[in-house]
């Protein structure tokens, strides 16, 4: 059994998994506290770079990078042009990240039950 | 809007939140790769620090100690003794933690559908 905090596999790159449960894949691609923001401002409406790093929670832009990167390379959501013939890059998510919409409310609806003075910007009910 | 990376307040030492968002509070608690499997194993019946460690993951004993204070500190979890009249100690999940076992279930069928060639201890339909 891996003790050490060196023991696990690179999740950028990673080669071997933690092991075959679907929690501990999907947290190699999302369990951190800046990606499923990254999810929600998508699922909200928002597409560019600027406007995830504009969230109230201020993700630092390195982290971003990342995780847009990691996201990227995970199928989660792929870049398209911002406007009709710009060049300009903007993201969507793709079918496998759209079905991470489940997750997001049922955390949000968590959070909103537990954690005290919470609002949401996705509609209750959605 | 904070860009630095020593912006964001000590998630063990909460006392600025990083938005009203309830996902953002949520994250705070458990975003990382480790917390929501130590939730996992509580609700697939594990109680103590031993039984975590030995999880397929190897969550580094160093980690797995952080994480069981924070869902303490958070009221996600609580010490029990781990026999009757014994004075060595368990885990087990409160109300606010039990809470949480939805959000496992949708993260599970997530990567059941998405992640290939993963495999639930949970059993699927719960």
């Amino acid at each position: 059994m891996p003790t050490s905090k060196h023991a696990a596999p690179d999740r950028d790159n990673p080669t071997v998994r933690r092991s075959p449960c679907p929690v501990a894949c999907a947290l190699d691609l999302f369990g951190d506290r800046w990606t499923l923001l990254i999810i929600r401002d998508l699922i909200l409406g928002r597409r560019r770079f600027k406007e995830f790093a504009e969230s109230p929670e201020g993700i630092p832009t390195n982290i971003l990078s990342n995780r847009l990167e990691r996201l990227l390379n995970g199928g989660v959501v792929r870049q398209i042009p911002a406007d009709k013939g710009s060049k300009r890059l903007a993201y969507e998510l793709t079918e496998k990240g759209l079905a991470l919409r489940p997750i997001l409310l049922t955390i949000r609806d968590w959070g909103l039950q537990w954690e005290p003075e919470t609002k949401a910007g996705m509609e209750r009910g959605d």
